[in-house]
């Protein structure tokens, strides 16, 4: 793994917490994307090499809407960049870890994505991503 | 902000969970470090340019030792490398913020460190650090 690519935080109201992070990073995002499969919004900010994504659930069944309700707002899961995500996935599922996507999906931020399931974590949701080329 | 520092995860057991997290990022932990006044043993672990840190209860009235019994085991904190410590908490009380070290305080791994309060950062834990020079 080559670096945190980024920290997922569910959010109820993108917009008040696009403001809320402008200030506490001193800049504002720098991109918002819809990704329809999952039911979410997001928007990103840059710190030096690593990013923070906000999450608002767009419908109320999405992830993100279950995750709020049940625990409230805050640290969604973490993103790991990987450079080959097939290999990965195959050596993490070696070290017996259970990963919920053998085969990469689409995430936002033009990623191929996979997640570890958090009981085999450490109660932490982890995302593999790798850049599309 | 430069980057995210490290993110603190709460473990139960940081023998076992050293383990665990050896296995997913395919090299062991580079060292162990306890925080008395806080009440924790942890462990880091290189990302490139970013860490995670582990944080085992060493005693139980500590807030890692709180917080498992609160929420179990999982992401307890972010922390974001910054340059100039005083300045940064001075900006973001301004901003509205609510810190909870005004005078910055030791930390582990040789850091000077300060708290934000999650009721007004969407429920999530954030900690600043500087290098102590």
């Amino acid at each position: 793994m080559e670096k945190i690519e980024h920290i997922g935080i569910a959010v109820k109201s993108l917009e008040d917490s696009n403001k809320l992070f402008a200030k506490l990073f001193g800049k504002p995002h720098y991109k918002v994307e819809a990704v329809e499969s999952e039911g979410v919004s997001t928007s990103f900010f840059e710190v030096g090499p690593n990013k923070i994504e906000l999450l608002e659930a767009t419908k109320p069944d999405s992830p993100i809407a279950k995750f709020i309700e049940k625990k409230g707002e805050g640290i969604h899961h973490i993103a790991f960049a990987v450079n080959d995500i097939e290999n990965e996935i195959k050596r993490l599922k070696e070290e017996g870890f259970t990963v919920l996507n053998e085969t990469p999906k689409k995430g936002a931020d033009n990623k191929l994505v996979a997640f570890l399931h958090p009981k085999t974590t450490n109660g932490v949701l982890i995302e593999l991503c790798q850049d599309i080329k």
